[in-house]
C-alpha cells in the first residue's frame, strides 16, 4: 500500500480506495474473454470518434494554460489534441483490436516424468502503472493496451494536460462500462498531483509494473525512488559504424535516413564512427547529404580536418543524445576500437554496423550489448510497429523482462498451471 | 557505478575494481562457448573433491565461529560443509553442465516485408549479482549457474559465511581460469562487509540484476534498498484448499506431504482451507494424520468444535509462514470464500486445490493470482528440479522477468539481431 508519508491523511484514503478498485478491476479483467476486451475498445474508439465536443475544449484550456505557462512549442504541439488526431487515435485503438490477444498463450509445457502436466500460460501482470509527460494520446495508448492484455490501468498524466486527460478517462470508463467491464479499468491519479506520481512509485504490492514514459530526468526519478518494479523506457545514444568496406550509397541512405527523418525520437542517430581507411572515401558523400539537410556535424580532430566547419567534438558530444539535427562524427582505428567507443558511450538502444565483411557483422551482432543490434540497416527500424507488433508500449533498454521494442507480451507475466492426479512429492 | 556515500574513500576504489573486473569478465563470458563454460564447470566440480582439505578447515573456523556467537542448531547445519556434503556439491555442479546452455537460443524472429530478418535471441544478463546468508553451498550453486548462462557472478555471502566463502571463491577462480577464462567471472564482496552488500545494492549500472536469498527481512531490505533490478525469490504462505468434492486419500496423502515433508522450505503448505460440506468427512482423516507426524494444529472455532486441543487460530495465523510442524486449518463456505481467503493472504507462491469437480478446478487455476497454481498436486512440486530445470536459481514470487521456479533462462536476457541489405525507413 502507499506510503502515508508522501499525501495528505484525507488523499491517502481516496488513493487507496482508487487503486482497490484498480484491483478489483485487474480480477475481471484477468477472466475476461478477448472478445469482451475487444467490445471494450471498439466502445473506445467510437467515444474518441463522437466525444470531440467534449475532448477539444478541455485540450483547448490546456493549451491556454500551456502557453500561459510559457510551454515550448514543441510541447504544446504534443500536447494538442484536435479532430484530426482525435481520428487517428480512434484508428490506433482499433488497431489493438486487430493484435492477437497475449493472455492464454502458452510458453511452454510438458508432462513430468511422475504424470503431473505442467503449463506456462501468459496472464496479465495485474496493475500496470504509468507516468508520463503532457501527452494525452499516451492516455488513451496505454489504456488500450492495457485493457488487451487485460492489465488494469493507473495512469498520471501530468498537469499541462490534465483536463484533457480528466475527460479522456471519463470517456475510457464509460466506454469500458458498457462493454460491461469495471469502471476501474482505468483510473487516473493527476488529481493527487505530484503527490500522485510519488505515491504510485511507493504503491509496491498495489501496482504490479510501473512504466515511465518521457524525458531522461522523469525515468531516472521513477527508476530511483519507486519501490514498484519498473521498465525503463528510454535515452537512446544510437551509433552507425561505417566499416572499411561499407557500401557508399547504403552508408550515405541508412546514415541520412537514420540521421534525419526524425530527429526527435530515440531511436535517430546520435553519433557516427567511421573506420579510419573508409574516411577518405566515405565522410565526403556521407557528411555531404547530411549538412544538404542541414544536419551540424560535430567532428574530431580527423573529422575536421576534412570539414573544417565542424563544430569541435569532445567527450560531452560523445555521451549527448541530441534528438536535433546535430550529429557526432569520430575517425576510429577498426572495428575494436568502434565497438570501444561505443561499450563507452551507449545507452544500450540500437547500434547498426554497415560492412561487407561477414566476420564483422557477426562480431558486431555477437560483442555489441545493446537492445537492437543491426547489420546494414537504419537504426529508425527500432519500433513496435516496425517490428510488427502493432501499437507502441515503449521502447525498453532494462535487460530484465522486456528488452527493445515491447510488444503485448511483455505487458502480460506468466502462471504455471499443474494438474495432477494425487501426486505427493518422494 | 556504486553510490560512494555507503562505503569508506578507500573501499570505493576497490569495490569499483572488482566490479569493472566482473563486468570485464562479462564480456568474454558473454561470447564463450559452450564448450568452454563447460569445462570450467567441470575443473570447479574437480576442484571442490580435491581440495576439502582447504575447504573443511576454512569451515570449521566458521563453525566454531558460529557457536561462539550463538547461531542456532538450524543455521548451523546450513553453514556446515563436511566431505559428504562436497561431494554432492560437486555432483551438483556437474549436473549444471548437462544442462542446455540457454545462451543463443532464439525466442522469435520473422522475416519483415521490406526484407529485413529480425531475430530475438537469449544473451546473457551480464553481472549477476546475489546477497545471501550462512549457505556456502549457494556460492557454488549459484557461480556454476551463472556461468552456464554467460554471466559474471558477484557474490556477498554472509559473515558467518565468510572464511568458507573466500576458500570457495579462490578455488573457483582457480578453476574458471585453468579452463581459460577470467578470474573476475566469479567475486565475493564479502570482504567490504555490510558496507559491501550496501554497495552492491547500489551499483546501477555495474550490476545487472540483484537476486536475494534467504530471510523475508534480507529479502525486504535488498527489494527496498535497491536501485539495481532485483528478482524476488521467497517467502510461501501456501494453501491447499479441500473442496466439496475431495477424494479422501488424495487429501490425506496431498496435505500429509505438503506439511510434512520438508516443512522449513517455500513450497510447503502453511493453511489448509476446507469445504464446510466436506469438513465432517475430511477433518478427521487429514488432520489425524498430521498428528500422528507431530503437526500442531491452529484451526477456526469450525475446526476446534471437532478437534478440541486445536490451538485456536486468528489473524496472524493466516498471514504466518510457520516453516515448522504447524498448520493453520479454516472451514470455508465455498470455493469463493477459499480463493478470497487466498487473496488475502498468500504470498502468491503456490496454491492447489484437491476436486473432482471441473469447474471448480478450471475456476481455481484460472482465478487464484500465484506463481504456480494446481489441482490434485503436493505444492512441494514446486521446485526447479522437479519442473526439469535442474539445479535451483530460486522461486520468482514476481511477476516480472521470471515467475516460478527459475532455471538457466531466467538468467538471461534477450537481443534483437537485424540483418538487413541496406534498407531505409520510409
Amino acid at each position: 500500500m502507499p506510503d502515508a508519508s508522501v499525501l495528505a491523511p484525507v488523499d491517502v484514503a481516496a488513493f487507496d480506495a482508487k487503486l482497490a478498485a484498480s484491483r478489483a478491476a485487474s480480477r475481471v479483467l484477468a477472466t475476461a474473454t478477448t472478445q469482451q476486451k475487444d467490445a471494450a475498445l471498439e466502445a473506445i474508439a467510437a467515444s474518441i470518434e463522437t466525444a470531440a465536443d467534449r475532448i477539444v475544449p478541455a485540450n483547448d484550456l490546456d493549451l491556454a494554460n500551456g502557453r500561459e505557462n510559457g510551454l515550448s512549442q514543441g510541447l504544446l504541439d504534443r500536447l494538442r489534441l484536435d479532430e484530426t488526431r482525435l481520428i487517428s487515435l480512434a484508428a490506433a485503438v482499433r488497431e489493438v483490436v486487430g493484435l492477437t490477444d497475449p493472455v492464454g498463450e502458452s510458453v511452454r509445457g510438458r508432462a513430468l516424468p511422475n504424470g503431473l502436466r505442467i503449463d506456462q500460460v501468459r496472464v496479465p501482470l495485474g496493475v500496470v502503472g504509468a507516468i508520463y509527460e503532457a501527452r494525452p494520446n499516451v492516455t488513451v495508448d496505454i489504456a488500450a493496451l492495457a485493457l488487451k492484455s487485460g492489465n488494469a490501468a493507473v495512469l498520471r498524466g501530468g498537469s499541462a494536460a490534465e483536463n484533457t486527460n480528466r475527460v479522456l478517462v471519463e470517456l475510457l470508463q464509460d466506454a469500458v462500462e458498457s462493454a460491461g467491464l469495471p469502471r476501474g479499468s482505468v483510473q487516473t491519479v493527476d488529481e493527487f498531483g505530484r503527490d500522485g506520481a510519488r505515491a504510485l512509485m511507493r504503491a509496491r504490492g498495489a501496482v504490479d509494473v510501473l512504466i515511465p514514459r518521457g524525458s531522461a530526468g522523469l525515468i531516472e526519478t521513477v527508476v530511483t525512488e519507486s519501490t514498484v518494479p519498473v521498465i525503463e523506457t528510454g535515452a537512446g545514444v544510437v551509433h552507425v559504424f561505417l566499416d572499411e568496406s561499407a557500401d557508399e550509397s547504403w552508408a550515405v541512405d541508412i546514415v541520412h535516413n537514420a540521421k534525419v527523418q526524425r530527429p526527435s525520437v530515440c531511436n535517430a542517430l546520435e553519433t557516427l564512427l567511421v573506420h579510419e581507411a573508409a574516411a577518405d572515401r566515405l565522410l565526403a558523400p556521407v557528411l555531404g547529404r547530411l549538412r544538404q539537410a542541414g544536419v551540424t556535424i560535430h567532428g574530431d580532430d580527423a573529422v575536421r580536418a576534412r570539414f573544417a566547419d565542424a563544430v569541435p567534438a569532445d567527450d560531452e558530444d560523445w555521451a549527448t543524445e541530441y534528438m536535433s539535427l546535430d550529429l557526432a562524427v569520430r575517425v576510429v582505428r577498426d572495428i575494436d576500437e568502434a565497438m570501444d567507443h561505443i561499450r563507452t558511450y551507449s545507452t544500450h538502444h540500437t547500434e547498426s554496423i554497415i560492412t561487407n565483411d561477414l566476420r564483422n557483422a557477426e562480431r558486431f551482432l555477437a560483442e555489441v550489448d545493446s537492445a537492437v543490434v543491426m547489420v546494414n540497416a537504419s537504426t529508425r527500424f527500432t519500433d513496435g510497429g516496425e517490428f510488427g507488433f502493432g501499437a507502441e508500449v515503449g521502447i525498453s533498454t532494462q535487460k530484465l523482462h522486456a528488452r527493445g521494442p515491447m510488444g503485448l507480451p511483455e505487458l502480460t507475466s506468466t502462471k504455471w498451471l499443474v494438474r495432477g492426479s494425487g501426486q505427493s512429492r518422494a
